[in-house]
């Protein structure tokens, strides 16, 4: 299904390059790989998964038009693959989401239908509107298809550097991502060690690797890491990631921002604060890590200009 | 000696990608790629000369070292070039230039040598190292080995864009990228049409293609695109452009500061004001182009905090 669905997006999809800064390297301890998938069409890495959906689904599913939940990156993956197959997207958000993220959504071609988080049903509008229209829905990362598609950056790493060993960090919120690369370098490179990353006080991955259970977060929400919070990690992606990744590592608030910041001044790439734990986790936790090579996925870069600010002015 | 000169570099260049975003393509009214050489090795296309200079040179020569005047983009490229043969850089430096571009040149393995601008002549002094040390001077853009490096810019377009038409935009200081781009395009794109862009009242190059002679600007600093500030084009340069570019195109700062903006929110890329010319010739000066693509080469991204907040707090 992996290269099945590379074969599919590999036309259009961004082969974002490896970045390296002397500089990193010192810092991190070690040679320091980033791959910068803010420079991803919709600024990241969720394209790819929704692209492969699209393009893997049955014709007339297709046609008829996809549905989708989400406030954030996942929408504007979704939005701009079923535009390019010339088909709808309807993408269902609070109608307290940021502005910006809703014109973005809208501009991308999507119909976005607004509800109200006190009084209305998310799941209920979208099995609503998926009845009526025959929509078929795109799960932001519990999804085969999903998975398979963002596993093209393990793909692509694998291609891009050829070491027999390497550490690959990956930030971590439904395990799409992390599940994809794991799963694509266990077949490419069998020596490299995939660990998950995530934020302080939303460590449900690393916390369910060392139990065995899909464990939950406490907290739902008030993380500026916002991309890569969920409630826990997915149903289908936990197994692949209990079978294919090393321990997870957890990164606080204020590291993801001095991430941001040396990624502005060393690499001159744009991260949010949920693009970047992987890459503070690089830098800040070496000991954790073995080798001479850690590879880094800057998972996205649409964070707003006030928050860039605070952190590229520390 | 543009082939061989690529031939020496693709190895460790980074071959940057071609990016866009269909935001962007609505504002410019055609399609839009950008070459993001701020993310080159040093934050600068001034690698790739600086690079061709050092591997091109007679081997005894490069042994005994080499010596630069640069207080920005074209030091750090030396310095890096220099370190990576294995062979020592000297970069004059007048005393007051910004503290972080001195350090990162260090850092790089560079010898500073600081001068007073007021009281010290940089050129006797570059003189008299030289004649001590027997350093080979690296240009920043007057001397051939430069360009030639500079053109595998124009190379790799060619290389990553198939079209037989496009408009090719690029920011022009002594004119060492944009006469390189220019050259390579001629051979490999001879539909192709090159403009220098630079910013007001620092339009020499512009004001030079119309009259023929090399024209001098009035104004030798106090612009916040310094990256791109020379007293005049080349004279190895200039006739260069001369015979190969299409007219020049002038933005103002506040354009440039614009084009950053929409780079940061839209590419996820981070753009020093002269690195931003050219994006922003693209995207607010359609009416001066023909044809339904134009590629800018964003030429680099050594920028500060404060100045990069000041583009994108707009």
């Amino acid at each position: 299904m992996i290269h099945a669905a590379y074969a599919r997006i590999k036309p259009v999809v961004r082969r974002t390059p490896l970045l390296s800064s002397p500089f990193l390297d010192e810092i991190a301890g070690r040679k320091l790989l980033v791959k910068p998938e803010c420079l991803q069409h919709t600024g990241s890495f969720k394209f790819r998964g929704a692209y492969a959906a699209l393009s893997g689904m049955e014709g007339a599913a297709r046609v008829r038009g996809v549905i989708a939940f989400s406030s954030g990156n996942h929408a504007q993956g979704v939005a701009l693959a079923a535009r390019m197959h010339g088909t709808t997207a309807t993408i269902i958000m609070p109608a307290d989401a940021p502005e910006l993220k809703i014109e973005n959504t809208k501009a991308l071609g999507a119909e976005v239908v607004l509800y109200d988080r006190a009084s209305e049903d998310r799941d209920e509008i979208g099995a609503r509107l998926s009845a009526e229209r025959g929509l078929t829905l795109v799960k932001p990362f519990d999804e085969p298809l999903v998975i398979a598609g963002q596993a093209s950056v393990g793909l692509e790493m694998a291609a891009q550097y050829e070491a027999l060993e390497a550490e690959v960090l990956v930030p971590c919120g439904g395990g799409g991502l992390t599940s994809g690369v794991a799963l694509a370098l266990s077949e490419a490179r069998p020596g490299w060690r995939v660990h998950p990353v995530e934020p302080e006080e939303f460590d449900d991955a690393t916390r369910s690797l060392v139990s065995g259970n899909r464990e939950e977060n406490t907290r739902r929400d008030g993380s500026i890491c916002d991309a890569i919070i969920t409630p826990s990690v997915g149903k289908i992606t936990f197994p692949i990631l209990r079978k294919h990744c090393a321990a997870g590592i957890v990164v606080s608030e204020d590291e993801a921002l001095q991430a941001m910041a040396l990624a502005f001044s060393r690499l001159k790439i744009v991260l949010e604060p949920g693009g970047a734990v992987a890459l503070a986790a690089a830098l800040f936790y070496g000991s954790k890590l073995s080798g001479d090579t850690v590879i880094a996925v800057a998972s996205g870069g649409n964070v707003d200009a006030e928050m860039f600010a605070r952190a590229v002015g520390r």
